[in-house]
Order: structure tokens, then C-alpha cells, then sequence
């Protein structure tokens, strides 16, 4: 039972929150021995479909979340600083992490984009001037990692991905979602531990 | 230097939020040798003041948001149950609790207005109707205690309290203040105690 475990995991670069979350799940995984299946969504797409204004937010809460995810990064021992340049563009690189199904280097392009993004402030991967090297890097003639992430298919994949999110109740980054519980947040992986010890 | 510390607690009657970390909190505060001050704030005061307006959600969103605070409830063994008229009027039962310092009877008093709303489903603490068996239940006399939360004296402090928590950078609540540090929400507990431990 402790093997036959999975996790949904609805993922986008852009979402600061998304960039912890990649990290505090997979020890969790690991101790109960879950599979973590990366699922990129177009978060853009979940907010229009929700009609969801990221609204005005007062100074003081502004002042708040930057402080607290200073302490996220503190806390949990990791290099995170805040991007220059927010928000950017981030089709490429989602639909990249797809493309790199096809050469098993899913994972590690996923930590790449998002360590290049949230530790180096390295906006790059908004295009594939960027993601091109973090392709050959990983072994993948970047010609080849380039046609795929824009042929037909990684765009069906992305918009298929995003739709399965929306049908399945997702309304944000990070999502993890183990059956049919859904788990939204960086803030929930108690929960998440919780239910892969009970279930 | 363990036990010269202090929590400042802002809270409301009304917030879900606050009931959790009420419940939270105290055990933090034990380990760690630190004293809790209950401030009640004017919460609708504190949005209006940042022209802060609860938008309207995605039915999704909503709908986790009331499945999770179900996971809190069990993952913390609390009687917490969604009550059934939301929200309701709370500056009496605030200006109650003030009023109870008069008697040294202020948290029995807010234990007892958020076990009333949060665990039985009991609107009445928007009234004197129900505040009043309250105190009575803690050996105050409610006329006493009516003419109190009724006062002048009470109803500055309250104006005053609020007015400090703006001032401070208080958004919402809960929040828990030590020192400069402002902590935000049920789910920072971590940061709380870590704050507590390492200060």
C-alpha cells in the first residue's frame, strides 16, 4: 500500500509558492514512499477561468509576505530571493518541462528553471534563449528540446494538463492532490503527510 | 530571558482564523515560558482602513477552503464546526472581554465567546442576551459587566487597540507580535515558535 501511493503535483514557475512546495514535498514523498507526478498547468488560464483578479493588496500585507517568505527560505534552509523582474512569461518553460518527458529529464528541468528563477534572479527562462542552455546542460540537443516544446503536441499536452487541473477542482500554485483530496498551498504539507500516513 | 517575553495576540470573535489560533498558540506559549496579551481588535475597522474588500471566490476555492478547515479541526482534535449564520456582529463581545479585565476573568471570557460561536454553533454573543449568561457563568455580575463593555472607557480602548495594531502593521488576524516581528495568520505557528526559541 506505502508504494502504490501518487501525488499530483500542479506546478507553474511563476508561483513563488510553487518553488517550495517543489521542495518541502519530495522528503514527505520519499518517507512514504509516493510518487510525485509533475503536472504543469497554465495558472494564467486557472485565474481567467476563475475570473480571479490577484487584487490590490494593502502595504502592510505586501511588507508581510515578502518578510514571511524570507523566513520560508530561512526556515527551510534554502537559497530563495525575490525576482527582479515579476511576473514573466512562463509558456515556454511549462511547456518545456513537457518536451523533456521524451528524454526522461523532466525532473531535473523542472529544478533547473526554478532554481535559475527563484535562487539566481535569472529571468531568462521566459524564453528559449534561456532554456536552451539549461537543455544542453541536461544532455538534450537544445534544436530538438526547442522543436518539441513548441510542437503541437506539448501545446495540447499544456492546454490538456491545465483542463484536467480545472475539471478537477484546482484553482491554484502549488496543488497536490492525493485521491481525491486536494491540498492547495505550500502551507499544507502537514496535511499532505497526513494523508499519505492514513491512507 | 526565557520568560520576559511576550505575545501580542490580536484577535477577533468573528474570525475563523483566530478561533485556531487561540488554540494554537497556548501550548507555544508554555513551551517557551511566554506571556499571551489578548488584544481584541475592531476587524471590519482594520479592512476598512486598508480598503480591503473579501472578494468574491471561485466556487473551487471555496469549497477547499471549508474542506480544510475540516483537516485542521481533526489534525488538532478541536470541536470546530462552521456556524451556521456568518458573519455576525462582534464589537460587543470585544468590548466584553475588555470589560472582563475588570474582573481578571479576560480569557475564560474569550475562551468562553469563542467556544460559543465556533464550537456550538451559538450566534448569541452578538447580543447582551447571550454575553451576559457568559459572564455570569464567570461569578460577574451582568449588569456589571454590561455597563462595563457598555462604557466609555471600553469603547475607547477598543477604538485605541485597533488604532495600535494599524499602526503596528496589523492587516488581520490572527496575529501574533513579538517584539518587531509580525506573524501572520493560523498557519505560522512554526514562525512563532521559532521566533520564541531563538530570540
Amino acid at each position: 500500500m506505502e508504494n502504490a501511493r501518487t501525488i499530483d503535483f500542479y506546478w507553474e514557475v511563476g508561483s513563488t509558492n510553487s518553488y517550495f512546495a517543489l521542495h518541502l514535498l519530495r522528503p514527505i514523498a520519499e518517507r512514504h514512499g509516493a510518487a510525485i507526478r509533475y503536472i504543469p498547468i497554465n495558472l494564467g488560464h486557472v485565474f481567467r477561468h476563475h475570473n480571479y483578479v490577484l487584487m490590490e493588496e494593502p502595504a502592510a500585507k505586501i511588507a508581510n509576505r515578502i518578510r514571511d517568505l524570507e523566513r520560508w527560505a530561512e526556515h527551510y534552509d534554502l537559497p530563495f530571493r525575490l525576482p527582479t523582474m515579476f511576473p514573466i512569461k512562463t509558456s515556454r518553460a511549462q511547456r518545456g518541462a513537457i518536451a523533456m518527458r521524451n528524454w526522461g529529464r523532466e525532473e531535473a528541468f523542472i529544478d533547473a528553471i526554478f532554481a535559475a528563477y527563484w535562487e539566481r534572479d535569472d529571468a531568462s527562462i521566459q524564453h528559449y534563449a534561456g532554456l536552451r542552455g539549461i537543455a544542453e546542460a541536461l544532455g538534450v540537443d537544445p534544436d530538438d528540446f526547442e522543436a518539441a516544446a513548441e510542437s503541437d503536441e506539448s501545446r495540447a499536452a499544456l492546454i490538456e494538463a491545465t483542463d484536467g487541473a480545472l475539471a478537477r477542482g484546482v484553482f491554484g500554485a502549488p496543488t497536490m492532490v492525493i485521491g481525491d483530496e486536494i491540498f492547495w498551498g505550500k502551507d499544507r504539507m502537514d496535511f499532505v503527510e497526513r494523508a499519505l500516513t492514513w491512507s
